[in-house]
C-alpha cells in the first residue's frame, strides 16, 4: 500500500543508521498482504538489553499492544517482531493466539522465553492475521539478521507511508560516547496520546529499565504526543526503546542526573525529529504546520488549544488552499474549552501579527502572510494572554489526497 | 456563497410555513457580501412575545451572541435581525458598536427598547461588519414585513447552505391548537454543543419564558447538540424560540406538565427535523449517517462515543467511499476515552451484525452491508455491552467537496 510517490514534505535525504553493538535486523516478505515488498521484520537484541515502552490509550487496543504491556514489567528483551498489512486488532481469541504463536516461534529460534519477544502489527483492523505465514518465515528471517539491516527494517514496517522515517544521534554519558538510532512509521490515524503508530528507538547506552522508561515517557510527551494528522488515535500505537548497554558507560539510575543531560537532549531531539517526519508524511499532506501556543492558563491548556487548532478540519482545509483564514483559528481556539479571553488573544501567521486585542490589527496587510501561506512550512503563533502556559504542536493540511487515500485503503 | 446545486440529501420538498399570528417577516439585499441574493432579514414579534435562547459554548463568541445572552433575562422580544455574509466575530470594539447600532436602528423603527431586539450574524470571521448598510436598510425592511414572509426569511440567512431548512408542526395544548414554525441555517462548522449556526423557532402558544427556556434547552440536547458535520463549533451558534401567546391557550407554568406533552413531542420532533436537515446539507455531504449507541456506561458516555465515531475523519472518508470499514469504527470507539470492553463490543451496519465479542461474526458476508453502504442513508449501530446508556447522533461523510468548499470559502 506504500505509495511510490514520496510526500512533497519528505526530507531531502534519509540518514544512514550506523550499527549499534548488540542489535541485528532483518526483513522479508511473508505474504500477509502486500506484493513485491517486505512486510515482516525482526530486530534481535543481545542478552542484557532492557526495554521501555509507551502504548496507545485506546480502549480497544490490538492484541500485540496488550501483549507488550503485559511483558514490559518483566524487564528482559531479546527481539521485536513487526508485521505490516494486518493490525491484528479486534480479532478476538484468534488475535491472542496469533500473538502467542508468534512470540513462541521467535523465542524457539532465539532460545529465550516468549516473554522476551515484543510484537507489533499494523495495517487493516478486524481481519484475522495469517499467523502461520509469520511463524513459517521467522526461523530463516532471524537467521538472516545483520548489524547493518536498519534500512530494510525501517521500510518493512511501512503501510501508507511514502518514505521511511529514521533518525540517529550521538550523545555522551559521563565521557562515554553512545549512539541512539530510531525509526518509525505512521501517516494516518495520527493523533495526540501516541501519535505515531509504531516507533522503535535503540541505544547502546547502559541504563536501568526504570530510568529508560522515564526518559522515554517524558520525551514522547513533547514529540509523538504533540503531533496530529487527523485526530484519530490508533489501536496499535507503540513506542519501544531498547538499551543494549554495550557502550559500557557509567550506570546512572536517576533519569534526572545531570550526567544524562546530553543523552536526554539528543533523545528528545531524535524523538521530535521522528514525530515531525510522521506529520511530513501525513496522508495527503502538502504543508507542515507548526502551531506555537503561548500565554495559556497552563501547559496542558496550551497543548489542548494547539490540538484544537491542529485538528480543525476548517483550519486544515484553509491551509491546504493557502488561505490565511485566521477567523477559523479564532473559532478553533474558542472551541477548545480552555480559558480564553477574546480581548487578549493575538494571532500571528508566518511571523506577521494579524489579530490582537479582540480584532484585526490596524493596517493589516495580507500580502506577506499570503506569501508565507503559499510555502511548504506554515507557522501559526497564538498568544492567549491569560497565563504562562505554552506548548507547540505540529499538524499538516487536509487535502483531496487525504480523502482519496482513506476512501480506498481497503480496496 | 450559497451553491446553486442542492445537496443530494436535500428533502424532496420544502414545506410551506403557515403564518403565525403576531409574527411578520421580511428580507432584502443590503450589500454585505453577496450579489443577487438577500442577506438581511427582520422578524417582527408583536408585543407580549417571550423569548428563550441557547447559544454557542465557544470561548470566543461573536458580538451578537454576547448581546443576545445579555438581553435574554429581560424577557421581552420585539424583533430578530439576522445578516448573512459576515459573522461579526473577533471584531473588537467595532463589533460591539455594530451590534448596538443595529439594535438601536431596529428599535427606533419599531418604537421599542434596543434590549428587545435579538441579533445574529453569520459568515466570515474577523472582518468589520458594514453596519451602516444594515442601519440604512432597516426602516424599509421593517416596513415591508409580512405574515407570509417565511420562505424569504429562511433563504436570507443562508451562507454555504444549498437549500433552506424549514419545518412546521401543529400541537394541542389543553384542547387549543397551536402552531410551531422553525427555520435554520448551517452546513459547516457544525459540532456538538450548538450544532447549527442559527435556528429560529416560533409558536403562537402562550408559555411563560422559564418554561419556554426549559423546553428549548431539553429539545436542543437531543437534536442540534447530537449532530456533527466536522467537529468544529461555531462562534455564532444561536437557537432562539419565540412564543407570541396569540393562541390564547391555558398558561401552563410547569414545563413537565402532562398537558404540554403533545407540544413537547411536536417541538422535539421539529427540532430534530431541522437538525437533521443541517446534516443533510453538511458541506460536501453525500450520505446521512445515523449512529445509534447502546449499552454504554451512561447516556453521556454513549453520546461521546457516538460523536467520536461521527467526527472521525477516517470513518467519514470510508463512508464517502461506501466502504464498510468497521475496523475504523472500532478505532473511533476506542479513542473516545469512555469505558469500553473489546470483548463485549458489537457493531452492526445497515442492520447486519458484523462484529461481536471481540471479533468478526463467523461467516460474515459483506454483500448486504456493501449494498447498504452504497445508499444515501447509513445506519451504524454500536452496542458497548457495559451498561444501559444510549444516544443517537447524526453525521455525514467527508468528501472531496468538503475540501473544495472550505478551501475556497473566502475567495
Amino acid at each position: 500500500m506504500a505509495s511510490t510517490t514520496p510526500s512533497p514534505l519528505a526530507p531531502a535525504e534519509i540518514p544512514a543508521l550506523e550499527p549499534i553493538d548488540g542489535i541485528r535486523l532483518a526483513a522479508t516478505n511473508c505474504g500477509i498482504r502486500y506484493k513485491g515488498r517486505t512486510d515482516l521484520t525482526a530486530i534481535l537484541l543481545d542478552p542484557g538489553t532492557v526495554m521501555a515502552g509507551v502504548f496507545t490509550k485506546s480502549k480497544t487496543p490490538g492484541a500485540p499492544v496488550t501483549w507488550c504491556r503485559d511483558i514490559l514489567p518483566l524487564g528482559a528483551a531479546r527481539a521485536i517482531v513487526v508485521n505490516a498489512g494486518n493490525a491484528n486488532v479486534f480479532t478476538g481469541k484468534a488475535g491472542r493466539v496469533a500473538v502467542e504463536q508468534t512470540a513462541a516461534a521467535a523465542a524457539a529460534a532465539l532460545g529465550c522465553s516468549p516473554q522476551e519477544i515484543y510484537l507489533s502489527s499494523t495495517g487493516v483492523i478486524g481481519e484475522i492475521l495469517p499467523v502461520d505465514r509469520i511463524v513459517s518465515a521467522l526461523p530463516a528471517l532471524i537467521a538472516s539478521a545483520r548489524h547493518d539491516g536498519w534500512d530494510e527494517a525501517s521500510r518493512a514496517i511501512m503501510t501508507t507511508d511514502t518514505f521511511p522515517k529514521v533518525a540517529t544521534r550521538i550523545a555522551t554519558i559521563d565521557g562515554v560516547k553512545v549512539r541512539i538510532n530510531g525509526f518509525c512509521k505512521g501517516s494516518g490515524m495520527i493523533a495526540p496520546d501516541m501519535a505515531t503508530m509504531l516507533a522503535y528507538i535503540f541505544t547502546d547506552a547502559s541504563l536501568p529499565a526504570p530510568a529508560l522508561q522515564t526518559l522515554l515517557s517524558r520525551g514522547v510527551d513533547a514529540s509523538f504526543n504533540s503531533i496530529t494528522v487527523d485526530g484519530d488515535t490508533s489501536t496499535s500505537d507503540t513506542v519501544l526503546f531498547a538499551a543494549t548497554g554495550t557502550a559500557k558507560n557509567t550506570l546512572i539510575t536517576d533519569p534526572g542526573d545531570q550526567r544524562l543531560g546530553d543523552f536526554r537532549r539528543k533523545l528528545n531531539d531524535l524523538l521530535l525529529d521522528l514525530a515531525k517526519q510522521v506529520v511530513r508524511d501525513g496522508e495527503g499532506a502538502e504543508k507542515l504546520v507548526e502551531i506555537r501556543v503561548t500565554g495559556a492558563a497552563s501547559a496542558k491548556a496550551a497543548r489542548k488549544i494547539g490540538m484544537s487548532v491542529g485538528n480543525s478540519p476548517l483550519v486544515k482545509t484553509a491551509i491546504a488552499a493557502s488561505d490565511a483564514n485566521w477567523g477559523r483559528i479564532v473559532m478553533a481556539v474558542g472551541k477548545s474549552g480552555e480559558t480564553v479571553d477574546r480581548d487578549t488573544l493575538s494571532i500571528s501567521v508566518g511571523g506577521v501579527l494579524i489579530a490582537a486585542q479582540g480584532g484585526l490589527v490596524p493596517g493589516y496587510d495580507e500580502t506577506p502572510v499570503a506569501q508565507h501561506m503559499a510555502g511548504r512550512e506554515i507557522l501559526i503563533e497564538i498568544d492567549i494572554g491569560v497565563g504562562r502556559g505554552k506548548a507547540t504542536v505540529w499538524t499538516c493540511d487536509l487535502t483531496h489526497r487525504y480523502v482519496d487515500i482513506n476512501g480506498s485503503y481497503r480496496s
